[in-house]
């Protein structure tokens, strides 16, 4: 298959390789020059996401932000301007579900159907091709191109009309932020009252509170290892979408901002590019003590 | 082995079948008279908690709250009076780790080791034998008394010195309530959005948001099955205990702080009987919206 993809990024890089790797053409756009790997791979440079949009059937998006996936497909040189009926677009990127719906109706005026397919598992997950897929659209589309989503993960859902995959990213993303917090205040409070957390984290695995987050970001909080991973910067992102969102579908998310007010916290003390799992580093601060020293 | 049991309700009457079907001897003690299936599998009832910590070798307590185990231990014709030297006595109770301490302390004084050894799992899993079991004690006498955690329990870890067993319970009801209000926010977001929250939980139970309590309390809140289940009002004395003992040890909680005050919202509509999952009522009138209707 001909495939068009802007955004080869720290994800994007991997997930291209994939695709080479299933056989498939890549006509790769981004703003710096394409990786040597990737063009001995045998992916073409093409100089704009419109001539990415002519070259491919399925263009695909993998860029950091909403103006960013706003700019690939409708400013100058951009997706819109290349395409022609029945070309699919699929936004990879995280972005807002709001304006993720009114991206897929601009480009279904086109005769383009649209997905929205943001993905989890960071850069092990995009090189592995083990990514989490959650998918936005209708079923005809995403069944034409679920062969190159197999290509770059796992676990791959269409878990409803356009919007719908962005807002399961978005849920995600406000469990696992939720999730450290919880872990987090459960094993500073078990360390001050004097109990080895890192038996307590081991005695809980099994019952209710297990979770991937106790078993992954738990260990991290106890052994002190938060080199990324996942960045907090990256979760205050997706935490801003989460929170805007919410305001624009008035709604409220009361953790979900105080979870967000943490990570700021983190931030303050010049952390924002340590793993999420040091969100627990502000609710030391708060008791004046630490999970282990 | 010849036991002292106080405490047969919902929890210790089908704990004491446990280990009368492990061929022990069980003078049992409660309020209220013994169950008479109880007595038909062998239990001799005994007329008090003295009574029973005469008869037994190793006396175990199962009753609600803090001030109970008190007065089981040093009120009159309490535990304390039955006492000679080398009786173990074991708290499967869930209460304050910092009383904890101080009641192990006044136990150990008498020459009889304690145990603090609170279960999680449920009336169910008190029938089946499969509880967690969190013990905080030394290794001899956790090693003593291990045959019959065996008989009650599966998931069985001596956690700290005495003390440690609460503490790590503690812990648990923390996780376990702020996880409830991670996977409310979570669906809440997603339905409100648009999508269909069963499908968003299908689509995350396998990455990194993956929980028991998504998997299971995720499913009530979306088919609306709050019959417990574990009760509001006893996850609210859990929390209690984590944020009455938080400030004991001068440290602040805040999140738990705000999941009990949403389960004080679920007792504000009279709903305090529910399962714990209910809590996510709390969250749909915040948000004037429900995950499903």
């Amino acid at each position: 298959m001909k495939i068009g993809f802007i955004g080869l990024g720290i994800m994007g890089a991997p997930m291209v390789g994939r695709l080479l790797d299933g056989g498939h053409q890549v006509f790769a756009n981004d703003l710096n020059p394409i990786q040597p790997e990737i063009l001995e791979k045998g992916a073409t440079q093409v100089s704009s996401a419109k001539e990415a949009a002519e070259m491919g059937d399925v263009i695909i998006i993998m860029v950091p932000d909403t103006p960013d996936v706003e700019i690939v497909l409708f400013g100058e040189n951009g997706v819109a301007q290349g395409l022609s009926s029945d070309k699919i677009v699929v936004d990879m990127s995280s972005i807002s579900p709001v304006e993720t719906k009114e991206f897929a109706e601009k480009i279904n005026a086109r005769d383009c159907p649209y997905l929205d397919a943001p993905v989890s598992g960071g850069e092990v997950g995009a090189k592995a091709g083990t990514l989490t897929i959650m998918v936005g659209g209708d079923q005809t589309t995403f069944d034409k191109v679920k062969p190159l989503f197999e290509l770059m993960g796992q676990n791959i859902t269409l878990v409803g009309d356009n919007g719908a995959g962005q807002t399961c990213k978005v849920a995600n993303q406000i469990i696992v932020a939720l999730t450290i917090e919880a872990v987090g205040e459960a094993l500073l409070f078990a360390s001050k009252a004097g109990a080895d957390p890192a038996k307590v984290r081991q005695a809980l695995m099994g019952g209710f509170a297990s979770s991937k987050i106790l078993e992954i970001h738990g260990e991290r909080m106890i052994k002190r290892t938060f080199d990324p991973g996942f960045r907090i910067t990256l979760h205050q992102k997706d935490l801003n979408l989460a929170l805007s969102n919410a305001r624009k579908l008035r709604m409220a998310l009361p953790n979900t901002a105080f979870a967000q007010e943490l990570f700021n916290s983190v931030a303050a003390q010049g952390n924002a590019d340590l793993d999420h799992s040091a969100m627990v580093l502000a609710l030391e601060k708060l008791a004046e003590h630490k999970v282990c020293e």
